[in-house]
């Protein structure tokens, strides 16, 4: 999960649209993307939003996103992330999904 | 989506613990809630761990969100929170799930 903020020059739609249009499509390529999902913060209910974006990258292992943030097509994804996001903060995470 | 840091005084496990086996279960009696993920964060690679987990609930709309925190149970849960969690940051997400 990465947690972004929007570069400052860029408006909400701008952002959105950047990410949604051209960067996304980047991300797609990566190998072993297993699922991917892209969450567009409207409004922040405590503090002057915070983060804009909130990434999900869901890979097999810690092995296989390693690999794919080390190959061509990773990093050709995070040099693009900086002509649309700020600041980056990645988090491992371990979901839990809850049955209802 | 609420980001939560947890409270100094508990252990990484202890955290875990309570937000599985006591949080969770008051978080699926409120009404309205259609998804449940509860993602704990295990390293965050750019700072100190600046979150220690992060929560996804899905409802059917804003409406249906606000009844649910406005609820008994909502409230119930909402005073829960507090007993692992030291600081929230709730944000409003419009998700985009992003076809491979």
């Amino acid at each position: 999960m990465v947690l972004l903020m929007k570069k400052d020059n860029l408006s909400d739609e701008e952002f959105t649209r950047y990410w949604l249009h051209t960067h996304a499509p980047l991300v797609k390529k990566m190998p072993g993307v297993r699922k991917y999902v892209v969450n567009v913060v409207k409004k922040s209910l405590n503090r002057e939003l915070d983060y804009h974006g909130v990434v999900e990258l869901w890979f097999d292992n810690v092995d296989s996103m390693k690999m794919a943030f080390a190959s061509p097509e990773g990093r050709i994804t995070q040099e693009d992330t900086y002509k649309f996001a700020s600041s980056i903060t990645s988090l491992y995470i371990e979901e839990h999904d809850i049955p209802l």
